[in-house]
């Protein structure tokens, strides 16, 4: 069956996909990245803004509204202290990408940022299309390899090699980024939002200790959010279950960080309690004191 | 916004359902699996029976297909071999699950009886239900959990007091069968396929293992396909990732035996080199000579 034409709102998002798929240099990706931003921004601005229920504490949300053709389409919450109003605003922090790793960039300003590049175009998506699970997911997925491909100045991988005595054979993985021998090997899952299914991190990273020894990779995920808009009631709750992720730092592996766009402060506070999980937002582990940076500095001495 | 009234094919599965879940006699639980699969099968009996091009070696799959309405609907791929034509034959397996314990059923009559009756149903939700992912998943839960309640003799629980030293709280968890005192404990995971998604079930018995000790709880996925269907093709193909579970398996933990309806056989290999995976039928597994019924025996001495 061939594939509906995508709107034109889409193919932005296609442009930049390929190109980080052929890898494309930086440059290249980064404009394709900062064009969908500004088409997806450009297309919200015909929406309505209209104010969620937030059930989250000191979290307002609100979400956009729009009539596409006779159907009236909500987006997915968005979270109003992080949303850059002003898209040039949201544009410099992407142009800024290509540099952060010489250039840093404040981190709550770095977090807006790119929380707002990300939920603009996802707002697009749930606008135009519909049912599409995959779309959103695999979006984020390129928007976090681009940036950590920048930061690190090297390309992901996504499967590792696994000798196992009687065949030679590859385990297929979430995004990898080796900075070489001696060096950390950080080890990225992506998700738009984790619910019980976050013990597939920590499983994921039990293989890779198990396989290559502790300490060898660098747990990282990053995620999106833990919202959930229930769409009749027009009411945002957070889905937090911080008593399993104690159990699953304790039992199953050790995560190194884990940074949210939109983090949930339950989790943060885990990041104070033992046993210690520590959980900052993206612009913190990418900011100016971020670990990741002093990790860095460490290993070039 | 209230729910649309049920087809009357699916109240059958309400009532199951319920009656499971507030803890009715067996007996009245199982007439009314009966009732249910009587009206599937009998719903079904009026479906056109249409072949599908199978990719797996060795097995032969068809499909239901029926107009609902204006909408021509097709089910999921059913296994030739394992789908019993007749309603009685597999009304019998199912009347016997009341007594499998004491009088054991052939385990590949009883394993394709149990097929069928769950087949039976998913078909219906197939043809009647569009996009609902969710009753599928709860009605094998339901089957399985009532088959295992009937041959153990107890009443399952899905959660586990978890100590850890600073406070006390409950895990929930997949099905837990807890046999008592110096008994096994199993533990249930039950999926309707699982691709990638198989490793939380690793992961759930690595948390169980630390939190209670390596051996006190043994566990027993069980699962109906690894079967997926190419509705435009006509295709059926089979996906397992035998490399993975061994992995996983070396690991993560150790699962004491998995269970399919639908067993692919690149998994049943699994069973018969090392590192020792145990993968049989779920007849297998519940019949005469299944492990389970050895180490019942064993504890009950």
């Amino acid at each position: 069956m061939p594939r509906k034409p995508d709107p034109p709102e889409i193919k932005p998002y296609r442009d930049f996909g390929d190109a980080l798929k052929s890898g494309a240099p930086a440059e290249t990706v980064n404009d394709l990245f900062c064009r969908l931003v500004e088409v997806a921004y450009d297309f919200l601005s015909q929406a309505e803004k209209s104010p969620l229920t937030s059930q989250v504490p000191d979290k307002e949300y609100f979400q956009f509204k729009a009539t596409i053709g006779t159907t009236k389409k909500k987006t997915r919450a968005v979270n109003k202290a992080l949303w850059m109003e002003d898209p040039a605003e949201c544009l410099a922090v992407v142009k800024a990408i290509l540099t952060l790793r010489q250039t840093p960039i404040e981190a709550s300003r770095l977090n807006s940022g790119i929380y707002s590049a990300v939920i603009s175009f996802l707002g697009v998506i749930d606008l135009l299309k519909t049912g599409d699970q995959k779309t959103p997911g695999t979006f984020f997925e390129y928007v976090i390899r681009h940036i950590l491909e920048c930061f690190f100045g090297i390309t992901a991988v996504t499967k590792v090699p696994v000798l196992n005595m009687d065949q030679k054979a590859d385990l297929p993985t979430d995004l990898i980024y080796d900075l070489g021998p001696k060096k950390p090997k950080f080890h990225v899952p992506v998700k738009t939002s984790t619910r019980e299914r976050i013990i597939q991190v920590w499983a994921h990273q039990r293989v890779l200790d198990g396989v290559y020894g502790t300490g060898r990779f660098l747990g990282i995920p990053m995620i999106l959010t833990e919202t959930k808009t229930d769409q009749t009631k027009g009411e945002v709750t957070e889905i937090c279950l911080p008593l399993q992720w104690n159990l699953y730092q304790m039992h199953i592996a050790q995560l190194w960080s884990i940074g949210y766009l939109d983090v949930p402060q339950k989790y943060v506070e885990l990041a104070n309690q033992f046993p210690i999980i520590p959980v900052t937002t993206m612009g913190d582990f990418l900011g100016p004191e971020g670990p990741v940076r002093k990790w860095l500095e460490i290993a070039e001495e």
